[in-house]
């Protein structure tokens, strides 16, 4: 017996999906996954920003530390924003899906700014880090601002 | 006009528990934290898992990147267990508050393993990824199993 031949069309586009996915078990985890990871790594941003500007004396130490978990953290959500996973407790906007390459150019720029930022930070110099500080947080707002609901 | 003392001894508690909490803006956020962080850690040590039990095939660059993630979210969730944060939408057993020096331990066992097990990965060898992952595996369900409610 032949499968039909939906069947093997439902298949197909499974398996063209699957690297997308093919890291999660489902797309909830998908979803859970990008923003338990953004609000992780914006719990230690907060920290650098806060002695970026001012607002809490600077410690180059605790500096460091917080921009290494920032580093290693931001180079993860981009792979949970797969196919399929723009339904369900999410505010991330359909325009990720219908401009990728957009959405891609704009998590870029962050990463590179958070590689600046992280570089800044090993400096131990305060001027440096607000500088760097100064030219990264655009790129965060910039991604919310086109790529995320209210 | 003195200060009452009921306010003096609630100031002195505020600044006691200052440290545990210091680095969260509420309770809540400590408890989202430290979930989270648990979660995205979680994701990862599942694709080492799957690898050193022999259901996914093993690729020694997938295993040493995914131990990277893992070896630094290892360290973050301790922080939010601070003073405060037993409550809300948390399955955290009030044991990590009546036995803090216990549940140290547990922590510190598992801390421990990952740092083995992230040894195991860089060696790129299979046989030392199942080895390790044998010996830290328990000590997710032993910490699961003694503080975190069903």
């Amino acid at each position: 017996m032949k499968p039909h031949l939906s069947l093997i069309v439902a298949l197909t586009s499974l398996t063209l999906l699957a690297p997308a996915q093919a890291q999660f078990a489902k797309a909830e985890d998908a979803v859970k996954y990008r923003k338990n990871s953004l609000f992780v790594m914006q719990q230690h941003w907060a920290r650098v920003g806060a002695m970026a500007q001012g607002r809490v004396p600077f410690d180059a130490k605790v500096a460091q530390d917080n921009m290494d978990v920032v580093a290693t953290l931001a180079k993860l959500p981009w792979a949970a924003f797969g196919e399929g996973t723009d339904k369900g407790d999410t505010r991330a906007k359909p325009d990720i899906w219908k401009e990728p390459a957009k959405f891609k150019d704009a998590a870029d720029k962050f990463q590179a700014e958070v590689l600046k930022l992280n570089a800044a930070a090993k400096t131990g110099n305060l001027d440096n880090l607000k500088a760097a500080f100064g030219s990264a947080a655009p790129t965060c707002k910039a991604c919310h601002d086109n790529f995320r609901k209210d």
